[in-house]
């Protein structure tokens, strides 16, 4: 097992958290009518570090496995980690709730198939992801919960904005 | 060879895709100093679409391949696309010519380092991977030229901003 491979996919979980700091949630999302069981700002860095670090440790034990379903596992690890990527620009970027809900149903999608193939291949690579399972859904209870309590918020158009 | 990876390694290419429908160029973009050889907005959905296409039946190839360097190789895939996603909201949703600069450049390193350790795989996924290189490197250079021609420009905040 190569320590580059390792470093490799962690570069891409570092790909995926540099939307999470450079489209800060800001002014509007604090204005929005939230549940009162949101998760407080300073918990999602906390637990995005861990998700990434637990994600690339087990794509890295699944790419190094001998098993049929590698090759599927790994594809689903790329889909996963771009739509990953997709969702923070599109919720906090774009202000678009539902568009967010789309995406993060298929992120929730991908991760429970990539949970599951692993499961298949190595088991511990298996239980790597599922606190990654549990947080997707929560956020996507939270999205759905902000898009229902939010219903006249309007989507950015930042080409349209002059500064 | 499963069609469903090949599906899959497509999924995550259409997230990547996705971007580039939701952060559209619009009235900022069309207001930039551009150099001559800036291409037509026409081309660019045409040109990915191909690009998608080859770098997923590139990865599809090697995921089946029996090669010590298929993991690296996997991984340095599931980071192109990562930095792929995350580079047309940085640069038409943040408008940060810079810091999308520094993304083009680490995807343009990702993306050269995939195309020489798929070419030690599969050739013919080497092939399919030049392309990208050569349009990332175009890329690279367009985005060089327009922070060099448009000093003044100014990040975007979408949070801080009141619809």
């Amino acid at each position: 097992m190569s320590w580059l491979t390792l470093f490799v996919f962690l570069g891409a979980c570092m790909a995926a958290a540099t939307t999470g700091a450079l489209f800060q949630p800001g002014e509007w999302y604090r204005r929005l009518d939230k549940p009162v069981w949101t998760p407080p700002d300073w918990l999602f860095p906390i637990a995005w570090t861990g998700l990434y670090i637990a994600m690339a440790v087990a794509a890295w034990r699944v790419a190094y496995a001998e098993a049929a379903l590698v090759p599927l596992g790994l594809a689903l690890w790329a889909c996963q980690i771009a739509l990953n990527t997709l969702w923070t620009p599109i919720f906090f970027g774009l202000r678009r709730l539902q568009a967010g809900l789309i995406v993060l149903s298929l992120l929730w999608i991908a991760v429970v198939a990539t949970t599951i193939v692993f499961f298949a291949i190595d088991t511990l690579s298996g239980w790597l992801f599922l606190p990654y399972v549990v947080w997707v859904s929560y956020a996507g209870a939270l999205n759905y919960s902000l898009l229902v309590r939010n219903p006249s918020e309007k989507p950015l158009l930042p080409g349209e904005i002059s500064t």
